[in-house]
C-alpha cells in the first residue's frame, strides 16, 4: 500500500537524518579539540542542532504519541479536591496502593459498571455470575497461582526497602536516556531495554541490570531479582484454612463451569461474566490509580470448542476499524500501530481467529462509546516472549495518559488451560459432549487381566494390582502395552512395587461404535482493569477553559456522576420552591440532579459543576418566578458545559429534552433550534 | 385501648389454662400411681389432652408465628438446581461459609442493589462513597474492633472443634423444651434462656452452660466460653502491613467524614452511603446464606447535630404503619409486636428520635416494595442489656423464614461515639463548626508561663516545660491551676519529671467573645444485610401450584433476574428469525430477555421460567407465523405468571404493555381487558 511506503521512505529519512547528527556532534567535538574559532564552532553547533531537530521532527511523524499532555498537577489536585478519590485512610497516614472513591468516582464507577453490564453481558445474554473473593489455597495450586503469580524484585541491601526489578531498571536506564551526548544508537539500545524490561527472566534481569550497574532509587546496591508472589494470604477458620484474596476474578468462572454450561443447556459457545474486587500485594505501587493493590475487574470467558473459533456475531463488526500494533511490528526499527478493520486483521492473519477479533472490535466500540479518544487507543498483541505457553493470541488495550500508553484491559486466547488445570486440580468433568454428525468406528484395545497368573505371582497382594489394572483406560491400556513390549514393566502402587509379566494381560485389538467425543472447551477472556479504564477516562475529559484556572471535565452524559445541576440565580429565599419542584421533576424521570444553592456566583458554581462533569446546568432565575407567579408556564435556562451556551426552556419541555440528548436521540444543536438562546456574562 | 384490653383478657385466658394443663397432667400421675381403671386413666388424658390443644390455641393467638411454612427441601433444591446460588469452590469440597451467585442470583442481587440505590441514594442525595476492603490494624484498633468484635466461643475437648457459645445454648435447650413432659412453668424458662442466649457475658454464659450440663454437639465436655476474634487477617507489603478484611462498611464512611463534609459545603445534616464487601470469620457457618464469612452490605450514615435529631422529610413517612416489637413488650410474658402508625410511636416516645422513625418507615416501604410480606416483616427493638453503651436506640428490622425470625437490617442510634473514636485515634478534627445566632461571651482562664522563675530552677533542662506549658489548652490550664491549688505539681514529659510550683505560672480571668462552637455530630445508622434480605425475599416469594411439583418464585418485576421468556413453541426452525426478532425488540427497549427453545414441551418451558421467577413469558407460535408471512401485524402470547392467563397480543404492542406494567402504571388485569384471552393447556 502507499501508506506502507510513505513510512519506508519516512524511515529511510530518518536514518539518514540520524546519520547527519552523528557527524554533526563529530564536528563539533573535532573542532573543539582543535581549538578553531569562535564563529566557527558556532556554526558548526548550529548546524548540529538543525540537524537534531531534523530528527526530532521526524521521530514525531513516525513513532505515536508517547504521553498525554495534560496538566498533571492541575489533574490530580482536582481529583482530590472534588473529592473523586482519595487515598484510603488518609487521616491515618493512607494505605499505600488503596484508594477511595468519593461521591463523583463513586457514581462514575457504577455508571460505567452498568453501561459495561448493558453493552456486554445484556446485549450477549452472558451468564453473569458473582463469586467469593476469599479463595482456599488448593484452588489457586490447581490454577497456578500460588507457584507463578510472581513479580520479580530486588532488595536495597542498605535499606531493606524491595523495589520491582523490571520498574526499577526501565527508570534507571530512562536516566540514562535522558543524559546530554547519547548518540542515536545507544538510544535505540536504552529503548530496546525499556521496552523488553517485563519479559526478561529473573536470570536475564540479573545480567542486564548488572550490566549497567543499577542502583536503587536511593543510591544503593540491590540483590538478584527473585520472584515475590503478589497474593494477599489470610486463614478462614480456626488455623486450618489458608486462604488468598483472589488475584483476579476469573477463577471464580472456571471452578462453576459445570454448572454454567449446564444452566446453558449444555451448549457451546457461551460466555460468563464477572465483576468483582480483586487483589494483589504491589511490591511498590506507584503512579497513584494505576497501580493499586485493591481494585475492580470485569471479566468474561467466553467458552468455545478448540476447532471452531469462530463468533455468531461477526458480521456485526467486520467493518470497525482499530488501531492495531501486532507482535511483528513491535520488532520493527519503527514500532507503530496500524488502523484497519477487524475484518482485514483477520484475513492478514493479524488476529488469530474471529472470536478474539469480535472482542478487539466489542471493545473498541465501548471505549468510544464511554469517551475514550480514537487517537488514544491502541490494541497490542503479545509478543512471543511476553504470551504465557499455553496461550494462542493475546492483546492489551493499552490508553494513552501522561503516564505514558497503560494497559487497560486485555483479551486472551487462554486455549484450554485453565479448565484443564481444574479438571486435575479438582478432579471433575469439564468438558462437554459434542456428537458427531453420524456415529463413528473407531479401533480399540481390549485388555483382558488373566487373574490366575497375577494370584500366582502375587498371592494376597494381588488385589491392589487387580484394582488398578481393571481401572485403566484407553490411553493408559495403549501405554501398558508399549512398555510390555519388551517383556516385564513395573508398576507402583502406594508402597509396593508389582512386576507385570507378558502372561498377566492379554490385549486385542476391537472395533467400536462412538457416538461423539468430550472436549475440554478453549476459552477467550476479556478482562476489564474498571479502575484503570475509568482514570484513564478522567484524563482523556480533562482540559481547561481559556482561563486555565476553569478546569473542565467533560464526561459524557451516560458516564457523567450526575446528569444536572439545578441552581438558584441567588440565595435567596424565593427561590426554594421552584429549584425543588424542578428537581423532585427530574428526580421522577430518573435524571439524577444536584441543588446547590451554597452562596456563590452563579458563574463560580458553573464552574463547580463543570469540574466535577455534569453535563447539564438548570437555572432558576427572576424570570423563572415571576412567569411562575403568573400562572404561567415558567421557563428556566438550561446551560450545555461543554460549548457553555444558553438556551430558555419551559419547564414542562425540561425532561422530555434533557432525556433525548441522554439517549443520544437528539443533540444539543437540536435543542438550540428549537429554543431561544439566553445570554449571560457566565 | 380495645386491643390492648382484648390481648390481657386472652392472656388471663392463657394464665387459666395452663394452670388447667398442670392439674390434668398430675391428675394423670396420680391415677396411673394408684393404678386406677383403664377406662378412668383415658378419660383423664383425654381431658388433658383438650387442655393441652386449648393452651396452643391461645398461644398461635398470642405470639407471632416463629417459622415461615414452606418446604425448605424443596426450596433448597430449587436454589441449588436453578443455580440462584451454590457453595464456593464446591468442586474442590467447598469453602464453608462462602457462596457464590449464580445467574438468576446475580441479576436479582444486582437489581435488589439498583433498586435500594434508586430508594435510598438517589431519592435522599445521598454521597454515595466505594471504599477500601483491606484495613490497616491502628484503624480498626481506634475504631475499636481489635478488641470488642468478638464471638463468644467454646471447645470441644474431645474433638477440638469451635463451637459458638450462644448458638449451642440454644439448641441445647432447644431439645430440653422438646422433651415430652415439659410443664409449662419450664418451659417459660427454657424460652427466656434462649431470648437472652446472645446477650449474656463469657461469665453468665458459663454459669447457665453448667446449670443445663451443656455438651457439645457430638456430646462432649467443653471449655468455658471464651472471646474469638471474627476479624479475616491479612498483611499488606513485605511484613509491615498487618490488616484485616473489613468486618462492616461503615468505617470507610468515618474516616472519610471529613472530606464529605466539605463536600456537603460543611452542612449538617447530611447522609452517606457505601455498598460493598464485608467479612467475618464465623466460627461455625450454619443455616447456608444466613450466616457467612463473606457479605455484601449496604450502610447508610445520617450525620446530624446531637441535639437535633428532627429529620426534614419526617412529614412523608408519618403516616407509615409499622410492626413494632418495643425493648417494653419483650419483657411481658407475651412478647409480640403490634402494628402502629410511626408517628404514634414517636409521640408515645417508642421511638426516641424522627431520624431513627424516618428510617423505620422507609425501609418498611423499602422492604415492601421488593416483595416481603408485611405479616413477614417487625422491627424489634434492642434490649438495654444488648445494646452498647454508647447507642441510644437501635432496632433491628427481622423477617420471618424456615429458620425463624432473621435479622436482615438494624437501624442504630450510634450518637457521636464512632467519629469521637476516629478523632481520638487519628487526631483528626472530626467535628462540624456551628455558629450561634449571636455572639456569645465566655469566661476563660489565662494563663502566662513566668519564663524567669522556671529558668532559675530548671536552668538548661527548662525547654521541655517552657513548650509544654505554652501548648496547653482551655481544659488543660483549667486542670493545672487546680493541681496547683495544693502548692505544687509533678509534670512528667518523656524521661523527665518537672516539679512545677505556683510561681512558674500566673492565672487571670478573661471574657471572650466566640461565634460558635464545634460540635461532633451524631450518627443514626441505616445498615442492610444484602445477602439476607435476598434469602428472605426468595423464602417470600416462594410457593408451590396446586402440583406440589410445580414451584414458582413469584419476584416482583422489579427485582426478577430477567423480565421475559421468548419461546418458540416448538423446536422447529421456522420460528428462530420472529423469536430472535422479539428478543431484539425487547433487548432495545431495556427489557432483559431470555430465549429458551431447548426442545422440551413449552409446558415444562413454562415450569422452568416460573422457577427463575420471570414474570412474563412470550410464545411465539403457529398464528405468529402465518400472520408473519401474511404481512399483517404478527401477535405472540403473553403469559402472566402468578396467574398463568394468557393474552394474545400484536408484537407492536407488547413492550409498551409490559413496560407499563413493570413500571407499575398498568397492571396485568388492564392488559386483560385490552387484548384477547389465548387459552391453551400450559
Amino acid at each position: 500500500s502507499s501508506g506502507a511506503r510513505d513510512e519506508e521512505a519516512l524511515i529511510a529519512e530518518w536514518e539518514i537524518a540520524k546519520t547527519t547528527v552523528t557527524k554533526e556532534i563529530e564536528n563539533v567535538q573535532a573542532l573543539k579539540e582543535k581549538k578553531a574559532a569562535k564563529d566557527e564552532i558556532m556554526a558548526a553547533v548550529g548546524k548540529m542542532k538543525v540537524a537534531k531537530e531534523n530528527v526530532a521532527r521526524l521521530e514525531k511523524l513516525l513513532f505515536p504519541a508517547d504521553k498525554l499532555d495534560i496538566d498533571r498537577d492541575a489533574f490530580d489536585n482536582l481529583l482530590l479536591r472534588r473529592f473523586f478519590v482519595c487515598p484510603s485512610f488518609s487521616i491515618y497516614g493512607g494505605a499505600k496502593g488503596f484508594y477511595d472513591f468519593g461521591p463523583p468516582g463513586c457514581a462514575i464507577k457504577n455508571n460505567l459498571l452498568a453501561f459495561w453490564r448493558q453493552f456486554f453481558v445484556l446485549e450477549e445474554n452472558m451468564l453473569e455470575i458473582d463469586t467469593a473473593t476469599v479463595t482456599p489455597e488448593r484452588v489457586l495450586q490447581a490454577s497456578g497461582h500460588v507457584k507463578k503469580f510472581n513479580d520479580l524484585t530486588v532488595k536495597d541491601l542498605t535499606t531493606g526497602a524491595y523495589h520491582r526489578a523490571d520498574h526499577l531498571l526501565e527508570d534507571f536506564v530512562g536516566e540514562l536516556l535522558k543524559a546530554p551526548g547519547v548518540t542515536p544508537e545507544k538510544a535505540q539500545e536504552y529503548r530496546t531495554v525499556i521496552k523488553l524490561a517485563d519479559d526478561y527472566t529473573a536470570e536475564q534481569l540479573g545480567v542486564v541490570m548488572k550490566k549497567y550497574s543499577v542502583v536503587s532509587p536511593d543510591g544503593n546496591p540491590i540483590s538478584d531479582p527473585f520472584p515475590a508472589n503478589l497474593m494477599l494470604e489470610t486463614s478462614v477458620g480456626r488455623g486450618d484454612g489458608k486462604s488468598y484474596l483472589r488475584p483476579e476474578t476469573a477463577q471464580g468462572i472456571f471452578v462453576n463451569f459445570g454448572r454454567l454450561l449446564e444452566f446453558n443447556g449444555n451448549k457451546l459457545p457461551f460466555a460468563a461474566a464477572t465483576i468483582g474486587l480483586a487483589y494483589r500485594n504491589e511490591i511498590a505501587p506507584r503512579a497513584g490509580l494505576l497501580r493499586v493493590r485493591e481494585f475492580t475487574l470485569a471479566e468474561i470467558e467466553h467458552f468455545v470448542f478448540p476447532d471452531d473459533k469462530s463468533h455468531p456475531k461477526f458480521d456485526s463488526v467486520r467493518d470497525v476499524e482499530v488501531n492495531l500494533l501486532s507482535a511483528e511490528r513491535q520488532d520493527r526499527v519503527v514500532p507503530s500501530p496500524v488502523v484497519m478493520k477487524i475484518e482485514d486483521a483477520l484475513k492478514n492473519s493479524i488476529i488469530q481467529n474471529e472470536t478474539v477479533g469480535y472482542f478487539i472490535a466489542r471493545v473498541q466500540l465501548f471505549m468510544e462509546a464511554i469517551g475514550i479518544k480514537k487517537e488514544g487507543l491502541m490494541f497490542r498483541q503479545h509478543r512471543e516472549n511476553e504470551m504465557a505457553h499455553y496461550a494462542q493470541d493475546c492483546w492489551d488495550a493499552e490508553i494513552l495518559t501522561s503516564y505514558g500508553w497503560i494497559e487497560a484491559m486485555g483479551i486472551a486466547d487462554r486455549a484450554c488451560f485453565d479448565l484443564t488445570k481444574h479438571a486435575k486440580g479438582a478432579g471433575a468433568r469439564m468438558s462437554v459432549f459434542r456428537s458427531f454428525s453420524e456415529p463413528r468406528e473407531v479401533e480399540e484395545v481390549q485388555m483382558t487381566v488373566q487373574k490366575s497368573a497375577i494370584g500366582k505371582t502375587f498371592k494376597k497382594e494381588a488385589k491392589p494390582l487387580l484394582v488398578h489394572l481393571t481401572s485403566l483406560d484407553q490411553e493408559q491400556i495403549v501405554k501398558l502395552q508399549e512398555n510390555l513390549a519388551s517383556g516385564s514393566t513395573d508398576i507402583v502402587l502406594g508402597d509396593a512395587t508389582f512386576t507385570v509379566t507378558g502372561d498377566m494381560v492379554k490385549f486385542k485389538n476391537v472395533k467400536k461404535k462412538v457416538n461423539g467425543e468430550n472436549i475440554i472447551p478453549s476459552v477467550v477472556e476479556p478482562s476489564f482493569g474498571i479502575g484503570r479504564i475509568l482514570y484513564c477516562l478522567l484524563e482523556h475529559s480533562f482540559y481547561a477553559r481559556e482561563d486555565a484556572r476553569r478546569t473542565v471535565v467533560a464526561l459524557s452524559p451516560v458516564i457523567a456522576p450526575v446528569k444536572c445541576s439545578v441552581l438558584p440565580l441567588q440565595q435567596n429565599a424565593n427561590f426554594g420552591p421552584v429549584v425543588q419542584k424542578v428537581s423532585a421533576l427530574l428526580t421522577s424521570s430518573g435524571i439524577s440532579n444536584k441543588v446547590d444553592d451554597v452562596g456563590q456566583s452563579i458563574g463560580k458554581r458553573y464552574a463547580r459543576t463543570d469540574e466535577i462533569g455534569i453535563p447539564f446546568g438548570i437555572t432558576v432565575d427572576f424570570d423563572t418566578l415571576k412567569e411562575n407567579e403568573e400562572g404561567k408556564d415558567a421557563t428556566v435556562t438550561l446551560r450545555d458545559r461543554d460549548s457553555t451556551k444558553q438556551i430558555r426552556i419551559p419547564i414542562s419541555e425540561l425532561t422530555s429534552t434533557i432525556l433525548s440528548i441522554i439517549n443520544s436521540q437528539s443533540s444539543w444543536e437540536d435543542a438550540t433550534q428549537r429554543f431561544p438562546a439566553h445570554t449571560t456574562e457566565d
